[in-house]
Order: C-alpha cells, then structure tokens, then sequence
C-alpha cells in the first residue's frame, strides 16, 4: 500500500479527516489507514466510526493495531507515545 | 467472563488504571478488557502499552474492537460517543 491510502489524524474537527477518507474511498482505494497519536487516538476513533455509519457503509474495519512510539522532545530527550492505526476496507 | 474483569477507564489519571489492570492480572484473571468511552480513548490505550511495555510482558492484546454508543444527555435528548474495548490475555 502507499501512503497516499493514510491520513493522519491530529488537533483538527473529526469531520475534516472523515471528508479525506471518503475522498480517498471515493477516488479508487479499497483500504484507507487512519493513524493518530496521544490525544488524537479518541478522535481517529470517531472519524472510523462516522465514515461508517454515516458515509460508506460498505466499508469494514479490516484490522486495529495499538503501539507505543518514541517522540523527541524539543530538549532532546524523549518520550513514550501511544499511537493507533486502524484499516478500514471495503468488503 | 464476568463483569470482575472488565475495567473501565474514565478521567483518573492512567496509572490508577495500570493498577487496577495489574491487580486483576496478578489474582488469577486470564483475561482482562479495557473500556473506555470518548476523549477517555485515548487513556485506555496508555494503560494497555504501560501494562504491557513496563508490567505483564507476557500479557497480548487478543482483541480491539471499536464501536458508537448512544448516551442521553440531560435534557433528554442523545448523542453518540464512540466506544473502545480491548481485551488482554495472557500467552
């Protein structure tokens, strides 16, 4: 897969990322990866959930992976991250 | 399974979670799940990497479901709130 077929989820409305989804499920792709990190884990879940129920029903959750990752700070030393990246795919 | 294994993440602070989840594990549970609701998402999947990272190794996630729950407000009416359940189990 490319990474054309991922959004970043991050600090902006829920609804700007689901548009990008259906964009991206509109022009051609069968699977669309929703990442987000910190915070914006509880937001990358309802742009899943409004996609599929209000959008693109057809669409299944195909796989949800947590993890944790390291990120610089801006004093160099670092810091533990959760992250989630959740695969929505067309059945 | 019942409902002794089920804990639920809500505004506290992740490590009162870890704990909890630590506790259940270390008294015999094979199995422990992990819900949460709203902005507490994103907390709930801090306590499953801590838990795992840093306490119970030996501890997989054997399943992460994502869902939409419809909670009544005050004044009667509903809204949705996006749901996350993940359940921990011993190898």
């Amino acid at each position: 897969m490319t990474e054309d077929n991922v959004i970043r989820v991050a600090n902006k409305p829920a609804m700007n990322y689901v548009v990008a989804v259906v964009t991206q499920a509109n022009s051609g792709a069968r699977e669309v990866v929703i990442k987000a990190r910190g915070n914006a884990i509880s937001r990358a879940v309802d742009v899943v959930e409004i996609v599929r129920n209000r959008f693109i029903k057809e669409m299944e959750i195909k796989d949800i992976k947590i993890s944790t990752e390291q990120v610089q700070r801006e004093n160099g030393t670092t810091m533990n991250v959760s992250a989630i990246e959740i695969t929505l795919a067309k059945k």
